[in-house]
């Protein structure tokens, strides 16, 4: 890429036919709307549309894809501004901060962070120059004079990035009170909801009594059973659905799913109310809510999504003084054929259901994810996730999952973004890659021009709509 | 690839040099004949050398890589026609089964099913036009009036195939009267048949104590005893030589082999036979089946294959209502290097035995098994196999092995499939797939045109057959 | 290539804009100094500075990547003059070896062995014929004629090959005295210790007792217990550094580290003194020294190495016979996350400290070590080794690490060779691929040229200087 823009023909294969029909498939969906099914962005930010702070706040300290990378080479994340939980002083001059990013932007060389970095900067904000330390300060001002127009309000930035539905997730004691102001703003695009329940299935966080309590309030049942657990979580989904919610996510280190009998999930439940339960208790009711939370989705049609594969705080120390999402959530071996046999038998061959996983370890792509999406009628296929969601990553889960499982057991691109500029970068690189991995199939005659046509605007659009039932 | 017809350069690199070259490969290989080392096509059907059924029933019923796609898009297997063991009726008119999967075609696109389908259609039945919702009666009635002509007989079809030996998959205590048949008919290509003995060995399945008898009447041994058992399993090795078998196979879902003490496998043998074996004692028996093929194969020359890595009948109410080999059964991890340990020490030195090893986990190629290969002189691996037999999987298959292991530690391309028809498709999409690794080695200037030359034919034909014996 | 010579563009992308670029980049460090920090050359070779022994003897006798592939297509390693522990007679004549290997080099055809072997040929010998069968015995003698040249005296090829840093690997109790004469000898590059405590670690391996007792004596710390063994490892460490050392290296089946208490290391430190000690205790005292290396290594600066997932001497019978390092060391699947958690937590954080971790199980590169080396800022990610140390195991190795790990958490190449005339052919290899790597990237618009010209430089160069403290 030129210093100076953003290259029309980025990410396709040189190739000279294959970056033509790339390109030509791009162009035929660069254009529509956004579906975000699942992600991070906090409705509060669309409900009270205030301008967003100034560029290190906005891009830097909230981004651990952005402050792990600055991290790992020995920059502390104190002088980058990220917030302690231990009272420990960071840096409060968001221009030094914004200095020290861009001193060391040369890290994010063939990166997506660089990647994503790059089209915010000059298809966001029109800065066509690449960040470095020399022209730091003038970006710096370019950035927070546009954050004070009118133009760069949250909304008119939803609008502008022809978002037609975005996804947040919430825990199941949520209020949903920034849903019920968007719903009543006028706005045209959806903001919907996401059921998330780890915050009360992980019997062992420090958080799961307030999460409890939180629930029992908003859900009007008083928590002091399983049974009861249950219930509320049951009313919560109702709620949830009444506020457009159609999905639910789980995240889990393990997709072991196992029923308990309900003696023993009572028994687990008790110990964790008196603060008794063991980390093994723990691992058998995470495995129990995966089933339970199966059975509810049957029930009630939402969509299950199961995020497994991440080890949590490995870095205690900074776990302890930045508090949870880092940087140091790292991948680890994941099985799902055995680990899910019990709740594929148990619902996998309802159509009317859908599970869609999610996984962090590529190695399960053609073992395990694809041939079990390609015979079970429910489970689907989540986009490539987080490290995995890249130029490299994403063309591998298309090398490894589609002559398997084929497109239609895939449910699209989904960005799962905390940062909600990067959301149309995220969706414009996976268009492109898509566009580029089907050219190479009609280049190699594998598939024809015009089953390309409409496979492209099934992953760019179709898929994530009808998956998520939007 | 145009809506008409095969494009002659299909799945070749589009840079103009490598297809250029790969096509030459190709077009080196392209008719010599067939080598099909395993597989699982019966003998009766060349045996009886009548007309294939209709299209339907000839194509779709009994080919799980097309209905369990269609099964995980939410169409019962009922409606297909796959027939079921309990019972429940399924549709019976094969026209409406074909609209089904003509209806369902696109599901296809990019998925080795869809090569072979097209090239079955084009190659085969002459058919220049893709199938899809509004041809779907045409083509049926093209196909099945060609079915009924006598270039289409079973016999005929394989001399057109250039089919120089297919090997089938037996039971120990099969008869073989169809391969009795076939040497007496004067056919010019040889039908070998394979010994598998898992029927014996899974001493947990439901049909053991009927092949245990078939064993005992087919073998004059009364198999009462573990050793009268040995006993028996030589006897039919024996018998299979006669016939013409060069090698022997066994499905284990984990490749460890561990020999047991004479005692404790007769233990074992007895409570299987008193139907009170545990699943333990029934992995510890096939652990020491497999050091016991491997013996047997050093003292009668028979190639040894295991197909390690699958867990069987994973969907249960699949297995329930149709049986085995539904598309139900899914890969999980599997581990080499200790697993064969035992068996690698006792016969591995051994440059006269030869242990082909297929695997459904790709994480082994350059791990496991490339190294293992690449330094025991009876290890062999065995081609990229179901779900890796596809374009990219062969693609990443040679990737991953060749570096390491080298050609000639490799055993060429095994189509392993019950789809008669399907064998030149398949075989051809090897050649192409071969061809086109090839050409970009030598585009890369690894290795040179003349040496390329030479390995084409001995990937596409000669590996086969030495490795084989044949 | 052709038949005669070395195609100046070998190992790029056909693509003429790709390969061009490569090119341009590859010439841009072809001839820079080359830093080897890790290997297995003798010092001793370059102490005496004789001249090299004949053909077979320098390439074929000590070098198991080339007789393990011999070996595995039936050629008994005594016929390859491989030297026996048992007494076993092997091959005298050296002309003979060598036409074996001549006659059989079609086998490396597209391997990393028959790449180095040709460049070494070509390159360093000027040799321009393809080995074959042919003209065996030609090569051979003109390979040994120049052998007896002074410029193939092994310090003339050091200062040849730009050889800048060549870094050996010496047991703790090795005097380095050919170290000294080295240092001594006024030689213009550097040839530097590393301290590999492995002899001294694996209390159940033969040699351990041996190595004990050097240690001991060269520490002039008489090892009777834990304490001792530490305190006379630490000495060791200084004197090393003395001598010009900047790292350490570990060889382990698994990374699993954990400090055991004083008492369980004493215990077990006195069960292995007296040959108690069990396998368990072993693996506990491996892991302990894990931990142990690495606080030694905050404190005296030295970089550590950690090289996991070795199954060693596989091939008991090729090992009783044969001795270590014959081919037989098989690779297993590796596990980082969890294994290195409380290494990482102990000493991670700290900037100061290095550890360089190598791996054999490619589904850990995306999944575990890049995510690693992405956040600890001690980590770092060891070049692709071993099998991996290929052409496509070195694309491979680029494309799943660089984009979530970026470049500068990785150290250059290493190419932990034996083989001190393979050293250029290896280097020369990973400067070609990481050049076409970069021009590839730049072809797709994700870096741009100048990004490409810093970041392969410091690949071929920085990196591993920058890294290692030289």
């Amino acid at each position: 890429m030129s210093d100076k823009s953003l290259n029309d023909y980025r990410f396709f294969d040189p190739h000279e036919t294959v970056r033509k029909t790339a390109f030509e498939l791009y162009e035929s969906v660069r254009n529509l709307p956004i579906i975000s099914p699942h992600g991070h962005v906090d409705a509060r930010v669309l409900a009270e549309n205030k301008p967003f702070p100034d560029p290190a706040e906005l891009i830097i300290i909230p981004d651990h894809y952005i402050y792990r990378m600055l991290y790992s080479q020995g920059i502390p994340l104190e002088s980058l501004g990220v917030p302690t939980q231990d009272g420990t002083v960071v840096e409060k001059d968001h221009r030094k901060i914004w200095q020290i990013f861009a001193d060391h932007f040369y890290l994010f060389a063939g990166t997506p962070t660089g990647v994503w970095l790059s089209h915010e900067v000059a298809e966001v904000f029109g800065i066509e120059e690449k960040l470095e330390s020399a022209n730091a300060m003038r970006v710096y001002d370019r950035i927070a004079e546009k954050l004070q127009t009118k133009e760069f309000l949250p909304r008119a930035l939803f609008e502008r990035f022809r978002l037609e539905v975005l996804t947040t997730t919430d825990a199941p004691g949520d209020t949903l009170e920034y849903h019920k102001t968007l719903q009543k703003s006028g706005m045209k695009g959806r903001v919907v909801p996401c059921f998330r329940p780890d915050p009360v299935v992980n019997i062992k966080s420090t958080g799961w009594r307030n999460a409890i309590r939180d629930l029992s309030r908003e859900s009007g049942v008083e928590v002091k059973s399983y049974k009861k657990y249950i219930a509320a979580l049951e009313k919560r989904r109702e709620f949830f659905k009444s506020m457009g919610a159609v999905s639910t996510d789980q995240g889990v280190e393990s997709p072991y799913a196992h029923k308990l009998s309900p003696i023993r999930a009572e028994a687990i439940f008790k110990n964790a109310l008196s603060g008794k339960a063991t980390e093994k208790e723990s691992q058998e009711f995470t495995a129990n809510m995966l089933m339970e939370m199966a059975r509810m989705s049957v029930e009630d049609g939402l969509v299950m999504q199961i995020h497994a594969g991440a080890m949590r705080n490995h870095n205690v120390a900074v776990f302890k003084r930045f508090g949870l999402d880092k940087g140091g959530d790292i991948p680890v071996q994941t099985e799902y054929t055995r680990n899910m046999h019990e709740l594929l038998n148990a619902f996998g061959n309802n159509p009317g259901f859908t599970v869609v996983v999610f996984t962090l370890d590529e190695s399960t792509y053609s073992r395990e994810l694809a041939p079990l999406a390609g015979h079970y009628p429910a489970m689907k296929l989540g986009a490539s996730w987080w490290f995995h969601d890249s130029i490299q990553g994403m063309t591998r889960y298309r090398e490894r999952v589609l002559e398997t499982a084929g497109v239609y057991n895939t449910v699209g691109f989904t960005d799962d973004t905390r940062a909600f500029l990067s959301i149309p970068a995220r969706h414009d690189l996976a268009r492109r890659i898509d566009s580029n991995y089907l050219a190479g199939q009609v280049a190699r005659h594998i598939i024809n021009d015009k089953e390309a046509a409409v496979i492209i605007k099934d992953l760019a659009y179709g898929l994530a709509k009808k998956s998520y039932k939007l």
